[in-house]
């Protein structure tokens, strides 16, 4: 089952205790639709500017990622991020974040796609979140990240988009921004009653927690003795995730848990090297051999 | 199979952002024995001044709790200590430590605890550590805590210590601290290297790490939506780790993974109320079914 995502395609410079890139591939969607691919076919909508490097549009090659919603825009910059892990490798700084062509019009979502019945709305303003999901044929699993912007800056547009989706993925400080509940179970139910069916908070190096009204789920991180680069473990996850849930036709509470070990396992690839490296030196059978591992890790 | 602990015996004032409690018991060997109880029969040894609170020995009635080694040691004080969890919930604030009678010398094991083959050395000086161990027959567990302190003041000693061993239960800064590794599967390691043959990295509400030879095994905390008073959910998680060990007979993975979690869960009642409040107000029926709860909320 095809899976469409949208969100920031850019162009990275990352400092980490293990070193420094300069330029080179990132974005939510783009770290999504690579993990995603492991599983299922994706539908990549976004939009870059005329200056976006080659690699960018070769990363996809012998992926089964659909480019047909990647638009390149005539005039246009490419969004452009510079993070630093120096001080902690839990949460990036901020260097310098140049918007550039995500703060103008969305892009499309071709004809083609409309029929997608799983959708990830990756991180972008809840007003083009949801402008996403009008043109949407018959969508069966709508669901969508945040950041702390939107929370701050537009939060009655973020509440009506959680009563649009199925379930929201955020990190545990935006979690407790977005209730004002330290608790993360708390916090967790509270955004259950704006609408989502589930909610999932990301840990980072601790983990993840579910959290539906059929009951909470909670897992530990992949036990990693070597974190390169973080960047995009979150969106990796949700590819993972997502990826695997457009293979199974069902949201059993079994079926999301083993879906989010799958993104979790996947985000170990991601953050042991720089960039897309991690991802691009594995494939669906370590993936697999890894999960199997992970589970046995925890098993008791 | 009775199992030894030493360690310390007090009174704690204690403030949360869910109240504030004065002149309550606490102390590691106290936590540590509560819990370890619900397993197994437990043999206590410690000292207070003879300003005790009669609650204090009050504590053990109707509870398979050995108090033969408990000294109260005329003309000195009781351990008080003063913690606050305002400012993090997951980090105790010491506000005022009296050590009193801990800086003095240390209780004798009693004869008839000698051969216990069971040991946990709750948080003390190193040396007065090694000592207790001089004193045992055959242990066949030996399994120690230690503290920031040590590891900055008295690290020889404790380098010493981790050669006479078999594991160690430490929390994730001091982990770092004692190793200089940031990642805590490294610092695991390092210290295996050290001696222990297995090392217990507690990482509060984000669960635990075991790492030995054979492997890695990584915990979430239990999801608890309601945290009272932080004070003694290590104590008690090693308590009902090792309580669970000493009805087994062996140490298998499997064996030792079941510890983990019931020491995880023990310390989910802890952290339920003030003090002992939580785990007084427990049971071992109530556990087990937690445990599978536990067991359930995990397993994909």
């Amino acid at each position: 089952m095809p899976l469409l995502v949208t969100g920031s395609i850019g162009v990275d410079t990352v400092e980490t205790p293990a070193g420094r890139r300069d330029n080179v591939i990132g974005g939510s969607a783009v770290y999504f639709s690579y993990a995603a691919s492991f599983f299922a076919p994706v539908r990549l909508v976004g939009v870059v500017g005329e200056d976006a490097p080659r690699e960018l549009f070769n990363v996809f090659e012998h992926r089964d990622v659909d480019t047909g919603g990647l638009e390149v825009r005539k005039g246009s910059k490419t969004f452009r991020w510079h993070g630093s892990y120096l001080k902690d490798l839990n949460e990036a700084e901020s260097v310098q974040t140049d918007l550039n062509v995500l703060a103008e019009r969305a892009p499309k979502i071709p004809d083609n796609f409309r029929d997608s019945r799983y959708v990830f709305l990756a991180n972008t303003h809840p007003v083009l979140q949801q402008e996403m999901l009008c043109c949407l044929k018959e969508p069966r699993l709508i669901v969508a990240d945040t950041m702390n912007l939107w929370i701050n800056t537009a939060r009655a547009d973020l509440v009506k988009l959680l009563g649009m989706i199925h379930g929201l993925v955020l990190n545990d400080g935006e979690a407790r921004l977005l209730t004002e509940k330290k608790n993360l179970i708390e916090a967790a139910r509270d955004v259950l009653k704006m609408g989502p069916k589930f909610v999932v908070i990301k840990k980072g190096e601790h983990g993840c927690l579910m959290v539906s009204e059929r009951g909470t789920f909670v897992l530990p991180a992949y036990p990693a003795d070597k974190v390169v680069d973080p960047t995009g473990a979150g969106d990796s996850f949700a590819g993972g995730m997502m990826g695997y849930l457009a293979t199974q036709g069902n949201f059993s509470p079994a079926t999301i848990k083993r879906a989010l070990a799958f993104g979790t396992v996947v985000a170990s690839y991601t953050i042991s090297d720089f960039s897309l490296a991690g991802l691009q030196k594995t494939d669906r059978d370590a993936i697999d051999e890894r999960w199997h591992h992970y589970k046995q890790a925890m098993d008791f």
